[in-house]
């Protein structure tokens, strides 16, 4: 642990962990998998502990952020095998130094009952850009426009649980790339979990802004049924952003597409604009975990 | 939130929390509170988030660290009420509070079922004492002393659920006056959750060294059978400490008692020592959570 990442001077074991602080401001954030409500029983725990350290770091990554240190929890049903408990931690370490960030501490404990979901938590710590620019999600203006990276919608196979929710790659790359080349003109900045039209929204909400989306314009994966399943459609993982900043249509070295889908204006709200001219309100889109 | 807590740049709401790094380490741990295992269905809510905060604020108490700022997760059963679930998210932030603490981020999620146990987890981060001094479990040297805050035993009512396990209150004050005081003197310490037992035996092979504790001296809580009770329950959230100072009977202003109750040798293991000289191995006794 020393070696790779010296800014952990304890690791697991002790009562705490203990790190250097980073330089920059220190970004927070915690969130849950629960089985049953995001991911289906038989799925591989690899691919669970996956899940549950990169939702975490995408939400760095919807910041501006890098990774600096992680600790979880996982919440085990009755009677959970040892070799499955070890390989569940194991996972957890592999995939969050996976994402350059050593995992310092944590917690098992038993449920009571074997009926009991498996139910992990992952915090992670980042450390702000170097610029100190921290995206956050009321900084769009009007005059802005709206970004997406990737292409949206049926993340999450509802016949089969398998898809893209299991195996997305936080867009900590892009992100960086965004900072460094654009810096403070990327205003306002969200992961889509929970759908573009919510997110979208969350952030016309919390910026005071009015976001017109054309309906066009949304990346849809194959087999989409159309722009309303990409949109309502949660667990992408991709960046949605605003800027004043003319931003090229891919991230370059990473390949990853950005694609212009709307524009920031002054009022309130956040609709989707259709190729006639309807408005079609975005915020009732969305998803609902499992 | 900013007048009170000037290090927090950006509080709940956004894909993450900004806070201003502290100085010194940052001291990082994570617990969970689990429904029929940490406390018994129909507990006052207020109690199960006072409980949830309290613990991992006693991390950071063992560790002679401060309290910086708190994540905190609740797995909710399903149909439990929005108003219950209101209450709970009031009841953390004031415990963290009341802990100089405060709560800069969280998640709440539903478990699939109503028979879900309701599930909290608290990531806590502190910083290490002013003199950078960081308290371990690997500290103990053959010469030390052995001490210990309060008394042992009882914590946890097996008939009720009631007990000290839901009202104890986190050494801070403790551990911040023996970091004053003596410095790195205290060699090593750890707080008393899984029993004496256990926990001194945890410092000793940390330590790599030998502690023989007088089972006459270890102090019980009123209505303890014995020893044996004392050292093997769990869930006292005392401070467990060895050092080569001379620790006055009591913790001045506070007035909690500190009790010398053991010695540290060269060799391993952990050992009571009875009236008649009998050595009793303790790492045997403790405590499982329900």
């Amino acid at each position: 642990m020393a070696a790779a990442f010296p800014h952990v001077l304890l690791g697991p074991g002790d009562d705490c962990a203990a790190v250097r602080p980073p330089g920059g401001a220190m970004l927070l954030t915690v969130d849950q998998v629960i089985e049953r409500r995001h991911f289906v029983p038989g799925t591989a725990l690899d691919l669970v502990a996956r899940k549950a350290v990169a939702r975490s770091i995408s939400d760095l990554a919807a910041m501006g952020a890098t990774p600096w240190c992680a600790l979880a929890t996982g919440a085990l049903p009755a009677g959970f095998a040892q070799s499955d408990a070890d390989a569940l931690c194991v996972a957890i370490k592999k995939w969050a130094e996976h994402w350059h960030c050593p995992m310092v501490g944590g917690d098992l404990a038993s449920m009571p009952d074997a009926a009991s979901p498996l139910t992990l938590t992952v915090t992670a710590i980042g450390v702000a850009h170097p610029s100190g620019h921290v995206v956050t999600r009321a900084g769009a203006m009007p005059g802005d426009q709206v970004y997406v990276t990737g292409a949206l919608g049926g993340s999450f196979d509802r016949a089969t649980g398998t898809g893209r929710h299991l195996t997305f790659e936080p867009r900590l790359r892009e992100a960086a790339w965004l900072l460094d080349t654009f810096g403070i003109r990327v205003h306002a900045m969200i992961d889509l979990s929970d759908g573009l039209g919510r997110d979208a929204a969350r952030i016309a909400q919390a910026s005071g802004v009015r976001i017109e989306i054309d309906a066009d314009a949304i990346p849809c994966h194959p087999g989409v049924a159309d722009w309303r399943a990409a949109a309502g459609d949660g667990e992408d993982y991709e960046l949605l952003f605003t800027s004043d900043a003319d931003i090229p249509g891919s991230v370059p070295s990473v390949g990853t597409p950005v694609r212009r889908i709307g524009t920031v204006g002054a009022g309130r709200g956040c609709v989707a604009r259709l190729d006639g001219g309807t408005l079609i309100d975005l915020a009732g889109l969305g998803w609902d975990h499992a």
